[in-house]
């Protein structure tokens, strides 16, 4: 890879460059190839650099913006109103090819809405997605899109999502011949809504898809597809419902017990501080790979650029994460896999 | 309440009269009001009402009924043949006025689409609901409606499916001034599917209902809202997906520490069978008041009868429990209280 430069919104998200520039450090020691283009403003940026190695830095260059977009802005507006944010200016240099890939913990109706306008979809995309991977029982993992992108969805928009899904899925999860599903409210081919049962029909007959028919909500933790498709509406349902349930009873492990009485010497040893702590040590080991908390980043998928979307919320970790979701898809030429796969399960009909 | 009498669909769910019977019995033995019709095959229904008290079997009368709807039917083929199923007797019973309600395990698509043919929707009510209770992180309950019965919704039926949520959150619940609220993908106005932004309006100018804007799909089990209303796609979604999740945490729970290597001490102290069973117990405890297990009973709202939908899956303990949602269901008056309230709220134009 001779050229990895990735354009980082360095002002989005809830914490701005206190998390996003020591990630970007983090990001540059651990790969020697990787130049980032920190885009935000300087006179904050400048005194988290000071006194950092040099070979470091000399791969580190900061774009100034004098803007930036805020978290609770209105899309339509705020994207008429985006010029000069660091927003802007990161997408602007993925359009140029001054980088490979923007990052962005900023505002996800924001961000979609000025990468669509910038970047362009890929030919025959109708309307691009936003995918994130959640891990599964069976320790592996499993992609889900869209999540909130595009609320209503024909047919077509749900057979390219689930062949932009199955190039993730082989790509990025590393899967072979990924298992694709839809998700809907039963698994008999006659349920759910018109959309859904005709996107079935391409898929069962696309041979370049492997289509297993639909899942319900209840199978999106067991790993029984690699791929679960879904319109933006119901997808955002599902995962904050899954990380609704996932945090209640995370909460009620974390304080368990005031409803009982009698205390046994067992319960006396659970009592015990040092015991609790462990105890909750051992329970978050189970819990850890399903915690909303442990993964990050979504993807913007079907444009001609590579975005990735950060939690808002995301510290250094999760950040460096999101960097590392970016360079992945570069290395994987994720746009070109699907304009291939796309003329593949849809050729074009000129 | 001179006359309590239930008409119970004997042959309806996955274990039939081996439920339904014993289920029968223990509510006449706590209900001295109680006459039960149990409509099913009295051959196989008799053999389980030898020697039992004889008080409790002068209020039972069995109805016979040659045919069972199978669970895996097609409701519009098994709407067209349901004469002389257990479930149609059952419900022509309500029709009829013999019984007050209608108590069934059976395919939930035929009973949901018998009852509209055969007990008709209340005067104002577009299309009856699936609604459900179930358990809060504030140790009260939610109302959720629709869970798949309609599963495209205009504005109009999810403004009638708060109302419902409403009287029921109020009658059955037992909550004053109930909070109602529309699943949604965001919290701002502006947000989500045009029939939600719509409902939204009508429900906030509606004196009559404590309308408190949109939540999402991670507020479903934190006591946000007594009435949660969605769309019949929505619904099943949001609760799958809450089920799933629990049941996995729950296999995770009960298989810890797989991938634990070292033993300290405390390691071989929860590695002994006794305490194990001890963790298990407390883990239970804490998570069985949402454990999907632990709550049972679908009530079809918006008809002029009264319908409740048991689990197929239900136990004794389980069937027993839809029984008394139906008569609380007779004691509240739940369908006149509803043509009420929707007068108040959606008076007729007329």
């Amino acid at each position: 890879m001779a050229n990895l430069t990735l354009a980082l919104d360095a002002m989005g998200g809830d914490f701005g460059p206190r998390v996003t520039v020591p990630a970007a450090l983090q990001a540059l020691a651990s790969n020697p190839q990787l130049k980032l283009l920190l885009v935000g403003n300087p006179e904050t940026i400048s005194p988290l650099l000071a006194n950092q190695n040099a070979e470091l830095l000399s791969r580190l260059h900061v774009v100034p913006a004098e803007h930036v977009v805020s978290n609770d802005a209105r899309p339509s507006q705020a994207i008429r109103s985006s010029h000069g944010t660091s927003m802007r200016i990161a997408l602007n240099l993925v359009k140029s090819g001054e980088a490979q890939a923007c990052v962005s913990a900023g505002n996800t109706g924001v961000l979609m809405g000025l990468a669509k306008v910038m970047l362009k979809s890929i030919e025959g995309i109708e309307r691009p997605a936003l995918m994130t991977v959640i891990p599964n029982l069976k320790q592996r993992k499993t992609i889900v899109l869209d999540l909130g992108a595009n609320i209503n969805c024909n047919s077509r928009m749900l057979v390219e999502f689930a062949i932009m899904g199955a190039v993730m899925a082989e790509y990025i999860v590393g899967v072979d011949n990924p298992r694709v599903a839809l998700l809907n409210i039963g698994e008999e081919e006659s349920k759910g809504l018109d959309n859904i049962r005709e996107a079935a029909i391409t898929l069962r007959n696309a041979p370049a898809i492997n289509y297993i028919g639909y899942v319900e909500g209840n199978e999106l933790l067991t790993g029984k597809t690699d791929v679960l498709v879904c319109d933006g509406f119901a997808g955002n349902v599902t995962l904050k419902t899954m990380e609704g349930a996932i945090r209640v009873i995370l909460s009620l492990v974390k304080s368990p017990g005031s409803q009982q009485k009698k205390s046994s010497w067992l319960m006396k040893l659970f009592k015990m501080k040092i015991v609790k702590k462990w105890l909750l040590k051992q329970v978050s080991k189970q819990f850890g790979h399903l915690n909303p908390d442990q993964y990050n980043g979504a993807t913007l998928l079907g444009l001609r650029g590579i975005v990735i979307k950060s939690h808002g919320a995301a510290n250094e970790h999760a950040f460096k994460a999101a960097i590392n979701q970016a360079i992945q898809a570069i290395e994987k030429q994720v746009p070109d896999r699907i304009a291939a796969r796309l003329d593949a399960v849809l050729p074009k009909s000129e």
